[in-house]
């Protein structure tokens, strides 16, 4: 057995959500709505599985889905990319997966930021690279000048960003995403910039594409995730936007690992993507309404709270909620003895890290969230 | 860009399918039906999508399919393997690249039987392996005792076994299968047994797993596709069953290429493994009927064919048909000047290799192979 796998257990998320399921628990952990995506969506994939085609689409994905993915960057962040700049992947893990396979190479440096998602590092490791980390700090989790400059002063071969950042739930300025831009173009780092929770953003925040910066044209791979756009985690769509030598050797890599992805749900994310960008606000203020409501329940039970600019995720400070300095355990309490699944964030780290912090999901329905708080204060 | 992926080109499915495309022939190159699936399993699945959830199911498959593939194998093959011994993937390749990144390690050597598919030699070379190869030969495309001797004196970490055998269409007899278990089972070489085309048999051939054999349940990986059973090859749900102590380091290594496969899929899937064996049987026969067809048409042009025991292919020869020994030059000419795709099997080697055999894939309505077989005549 390959030795990063054989010593490897199932990711955080799984195993907590597989206690929630065991004990019939509130699940606050694994990032996913308790809602299904829009009727339209689904009724048009439904469509297209009934009237067919299902057989082998085009491996760099069904140009109806590559001209939506392009047009609709075009339209909310203002990208130009263009349709053949578009590699379709089953999800935007297989997205990242082949982006590091394609990239790395044995011995090369790859920076990851922490807190990080948990699939980066094995990935970095198989593709034989060697991961060096950038750590951020709460409350604020700020990219500041001197790290960058302490990260680069070797340079990685490359460097995964994820804005908006899991866990933390933020969102980075557009000057902290042209300070690493600039770190980046030094010595041309490539930037693999996990974006998927991009459009789940808050409080009018904007999105700052780090492909847009000046000179990331040739150097950034951006990753988008249909299923995170439609609340729709189990649809497995994701996207690669990529100048043609970087797309390259991503699509060789993608056409070993899945080749494809179901036809009838490219045509319906085809679809979706365009649909007017009222309903993508209205599908943030959803979201907003429920971070709002969580944040709200918890100050009312004395649990102390971080700042959520984005994703699904709220972030709990122990010890200033008047626990111990502990997530794991924390956790393992939650879901046993009061009935609610939450992440422990130092499971995004690789080493050592604080275990003040956890993380929980507020992509639910208020009543859920009302029952979720009354439970956790039972804790106490 | 990691080398291994800089220099490769698109698959010659994907070149000849977009070449088929672009000049608007009839295609025989890339394996996939011109009908599509059993109606019902589709409407089954456009059920699931509506009525949802469309969130993340468990990273090792819905509990159902799960069940429905190892009650499957019990009835179709015999087999023992229980639920917890069955893994769901997003198609047969996200299997095999899951299989070969948690197995091999950088140095080990794996041995893979030309003609090979084509994602094999990447992903052992990307995981660090080292390809070696045991060449079977046509007419007959026999696994030989001498041969596997030889393969096997240094003896490789695994071995990557393709029954039936695409591109010859060949179903190894029990004598081979139990030849290769033999080799195996010597020093404990792992046998990832990639089993895609197991329905699509014909003249009442059986199919015998690998895993089946004395000592094999340890050591051998099966590889399954739902694409291929009901012949709607972009649906991508595949399974890997195997032993615990395989099965976990290539769940561990799926979660980090796309963690799940889209709900509504996996149950449509769970849905159609149950169906009675008399549907399996007239899926067969009507592939039958297509082989059988083709066959006789092309010879009654003059082209001679190999014979085809399984799988969607039928193997042209060349030089015996009249024409040069060129394999790739010979399809270019067939889609270019006759509105032919068809696949040069000389793609399926490493190095050098044989140019004389062309593969056709007869899984199309009976009116579209009568055109292709006229179309073909005018190369001469
Ligand atoms: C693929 S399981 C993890 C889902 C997710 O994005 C999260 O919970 O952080
Ligand atoms: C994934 S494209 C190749 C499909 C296939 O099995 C074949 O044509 O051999």
């Amino acid at each position: 057995m390959n030795p990063i796998y054989a010593a490897m257990r199932a990711t955080v998320f799984e195993e907590m959500s597989a206690l929630a399921r065991a004990r019939g628990a509130i699940n606050l952990g694994q990032g996913f709505p308790d809602g299904d995506g829009p009727a339209d969506v689904r009724q048009e994939a439904a469509r297209a599985l009934i009237e067919g085609p299902n057989q082998y689409p085009p491996m760099m994905g069904l140009p109806a889905l590559r001209e939506a993915v392009a047009r609709h960057y075009a339209e909310h962040q203002g990208l130009t990319l263009t349709s053949d700049q578009v590699l379709v992947t089953s999800g935007a893990t297989e997205a990242l997966a082949a982006a590091i396979l394609a990239i790395v190479s044995p011995g090369d440096e790859v920076l990851i930021i922490e807190p990080a998602y948990d699939a980066y590092r094995p990935l970095i490791e198989r593709a034989g690279g060697m991961v060096r980390t950038l750590t951020l700090s709460p409350p604020d989790w700020r990219i500041e000048v001197e790290a960058v400059d302490a990260a680069f002063a070797r340079p990685p071969k490359a460097v995964i960003f994820n804005d908006p950042l899991n866990p933390a739930g933020r969102a980075f300025t557009h000057a902290e995403v042209a300070l690493l831009a600039a770190a980046c173009r030094r010595i041309g780092t490539i930037a693999i910039c996990d974006e998927v929770w991009e459009h789940v953003r808050f409080d009018g925040r904007n999105h700052y594409p780090l492909i847009a910066e000046p000179g990331m044209a040739e150097l950034a791979i951006k990753i988008g995730s249909a299923g995170k756009i439609f609340s729709m985690t189990g649809w497995k769509v994701g996207f690669v936007m990529a100048a043609p030598d970087l797309l390259e050797p991503i699509a060789r890599a993608h056409q070993f690992l899945t080749f494809t992805t179901p036809p009838a749900l490219q045509t319906a994310v085809a679809y979706g993507l365009g649909k007017p960008m009222r309903w993508f606000e209205e599908m943030r203020a959803g979201y907003q309404h429920s971070r709002d409501l969580l944040a709200s329940l918890l100050a009312d039970q004395g649990f102390v709270t971080l700042a959520s600019d984005a994703t699904y995720f709220l972030c709990v400070d122990l010890p200033a909620s008047g626990f111990a300095d502990d997530d794991r355990a924390f956790c393992l309490r939650a879901v046993e003895q009061a009935g609610v699944a939450a992440i422990p964030v130092s499971a995004f780290y690789g080493g050592e890290s604080e275990r003040r912090i956890v993380r929980l999901c507020f992509a639910k329905r208020d009543e859920v969230l009302v029952e979720a708080v009354r439970r956790l204060a039972t804790l106490r």
